[in-house]
């Protein structure tokens, strides 16, 4: 039947392009990332006068069969799937749309062409090819850590952005335009940098009151920055020694692991997208998608 | 009765302006927060010269409005609180003082007000709103551990600043006024900056001599970062530790806990404030305030 | 007897002199901060030219009365010590002769009264009346971690200064003295500014490839920022966590304290100090030096 | 016999060169750490165009003096091991072969020669004689710890990779060639100084624009940098603790330790090299080598 034979065009699609587990498919994922390497590359030496000069008309070519390619890849993804546009809003769906658009709109915007450099963001798919979503989804300490720091960093920034109103406010008053603290917004700006430690030096203080604020400054900045240092350092610790606890207690019950009601099981994962609800990490030996059931195609 | 309707008044003033529980309260906070935001907004704007020129009339007639409401609005404060003074004194009230002066005071300072972003600090209240005073207040870890690190801190600044000072007259001795190093307060403020790892850039070291002695400093700072940093981290990885403690022998209380004279009761807490003593935190079903004894109105 | 009368008059000045705890000495010691910092600031304002012009001869004066003040106080420690080579040679008599020397030198040599901001190491002596001698001194961990981390950090300091070196060598061949790297110490230098995360911005990269070298020595940095951070907090967190033991197990041995040998007793220290052989942090009813065994005079 | 003489002889020179716990193989050691420094000092000085005008000559000898030592020493070192090749190529084979050829590339390349200061990795030799190997070698726990943190600190990097990609084209986007911004790989080299908190300022925003998305990326590398520092603080305590476990289960199991099956006993380590695998750390009694079963002259 035709259109079973569609169905399958669909499922052999969906698989070269979703999953990384399969030969064609991890082979489709390093073309992809050599593509996308290589198009920043045609961008980044398009920006540079002398090379765009000589080399136009290539970069120009090389560019667009970039764009081309990955606009027939987006067309595929939106094809295969059974929920199109579950794919487009999702993350990928809009920075692999978000790639490929700036291209055409070149014709409109002269220059747009260079925000192309957002198929950077496309490079995260790495950590598919890699396996490291193992490493990275699976850590749910991290995630926890995360949750559990973010009032304090909340409060940190909250920290940061009222000290450097002040402070910004404070420092065009005593420096004033003649010193380069032209308006309120630009003197935060510079607060902002000094207190980061960062120091371009583009503004710095001349009178004496000025240096000696920003003496006062420095030295919050230098105590704010052990902050979260310390959140981070704590919580890294903190998620580090629960899978040491973890892994010792494994250990101890090593002996009646059979009587265990917990017992530890290893799962082995796959990259596998399910093609209807686009959950991924399916278990290796499944034959259904544990979210929505759709049959898997393995 | 007139004055007990005078009283009643007041009552119903406290509870919207000083507590966030009640839905008016809330309201009159968020609105609060915007006034607060859109003002310091528009004095970034007037300070910005094409802008002022462009929009003068209209950015003064909405810093008169936004000042007119705070003045309202901190008469109000000081009416329907038992003891003026107390909170007249207190941070907040000085805060909301400094927040509408200076806009009076420009009739007399040109210029003074630039100084209402001090409004900026009034933003501390949109913890009360979100509900962080609980997570903040009740972390008395947090509290402690700044305390027991208070003289290592101490001790810390007084290196920087010795070290400063030290090291601030060599480079003035080796450099000299031909180098950008006028003179010795000067030099001390370069040597923070350095030591900061802040480096602006507009002084730097021109002998060979002095670099050298720069090149120690820097090594020196990159040392010295390293304290506070280390300093913060670990009280915040002892006070989480401690928490964690405190949860583990809980959980391990379980069982006896009717037996458990310490027992830990969850206890919930509101943003109310007692109008006479200015406490807050109370408990959900107190009728009198635990620090002076006065009736709450709920 | 006068010998007998003269030996009482030493015993006098040295208690004045060298001890904290009665109210004499007490007073004495903050007298001798006040002049410490009052004769600082004078030494800053002498440096800048403006203030010199016009108070030259109040500064010069001050300058002075202060110095013969603190020769006074020189040769009465010297004479009120039993030892008097022992308090020469020791780090505060050192710190003591560089703070009143450079005065007297400035006679042959112009300038040289720059340095008696030497003085500012003198305000070590601060911790003494603050009683945070205790605090510091009595603090064997930190001692000892810092000696247990000794290593770690020559090594730091070592791969620091390897790096510095081979990179300074090639920004040196790849920029060149034409974009402001004129030499390899020169180089080296900026190598050092940019691995602290200072970047004064007074030499910077020009050629493509030197920012792209730059970009790396930068991010090796970066990395390198964390090693001494973690160093130090790792020793804080475990010194740290050995007094908490400490105190748990002391916590847990109350009930049988009379039958522990070990017992834990708490001594009162002072900040007398042995006029024989400067021994300090003797018990409060102490009446011999327990070093030298010294009569102390209380 | 003529044969066995030659073998002696390779084993004298075997044993000066690579060991350092015979005296001559420790005055060895110590006069070719003196040769390093003396010749990168050489080379520093001949950068220094005033020094290098007046004593070209002197220097150039010098410089010359030193290769001819250090090449007979790379020869020595080739007759004097059993297996050259496997010299040839480990790391201070590539090392000691770079530090000698600068000098002879110089007769084709003018300015070769400052490359000789690729010599201060053989610097890391001092290791050995410091014994500090035993240190660095021994902890397996950094090596380990290092293990486990990779996968984070590659993820951090990619991440700093990307954001620079992605805020360097924005920022070209905005600011563009006018304000310094001249192409990509310049916008992203200054995104880089930008987040690692260097900030040279010889870039620097000057548009508003401009100057709002810096103030995101600078608290952005703010946050950035707490990741490395926490990682390694994490590993270095986790580490730490380790050892500090095992030294207590080694204190605890002291009285019965003869009955331990995995029963602790120091080992004395010496310094020698293996003359045929290379391999170092053997026991002090040793007399074949645990790698290969060659023997070790003693």
């Amino acid at each position: 039947m035709d259109s079973q034979q569609k169905q399958k065009w669909k499922h052999k699609i969906h698989e070269v392009i979703y999953e990384a587990d399969t030969p064609s498919g991890k082979l489709f994922d390093i073309i992809l990332l050599v593509l996308i390497i290589f198009s920043i590359i045609l961008v980044m030496l398009e920006s540079i006068a002398s090379i765009d000069e000589e080399y136009h008309q290539l970069l120009y070519v090389g560019e667009w069969v970039v764009t081309i390619l990955f606009s027939v890849e987006y067309i595929l993804r939106i094809i295969s799937v059974k929920k199109p546009l579950k794919y487009v809003f999702s993350f990928f769906g809009i920075v692999d749309f978000l790639s490929t658009i700036p291209m055409y709109l070149s014709f409109v915007f002269v220059g747009s062409q260079a925000l192309v450099t957002l198929r950077a963001l496309r490079l995260l798919r790495v950590f598919r090819i890699l396996k490291l979503a193992r490493y990275l989804g699976a850590s749910n300490h991290l995630k926890a850590s995360l949750i559990a720091s973010r009032v304090k960093i909340m409060v940190f920034l909250f920290a940061v952005m009222i000290t450097s109103v002040i402070f910004g406010t404070i420092m065009y008053l005593v420096e004033g335009e003649a010193n380069g603290f032209d308006n309120i917004p630009k003197s935060i700006y510079w607060c902002v940098v000094t207190l980061t430690t960062v120091g371009f030096g583009d503004i710095a203080p001349q009178t004496a009151l000025g240096q000696l604020i920003t003496t006062f400054i420095m030295i919050l900045g230098y105590g704010i920055i052990a902050v979260p240092t310390g959140i981070v350092s704590a919580e890294y610790i903190r998620s580090g020694k629960q899978s040491d606890d973890e892994k010792k207690s494994l250990e101890s019950n090593n002996y009646d692991q059979e009587n265990d009601p917990t017992q530890h099981v290893t799962i082995h994962l796959n990259s596998q997208h399910c093609s209807n609800c686009h959950v991924s990490n399916h278990r290796d030996n499944a034959d259904f998608c544990y979210n929505c059931g759709n049959q898997l195609h393995l």
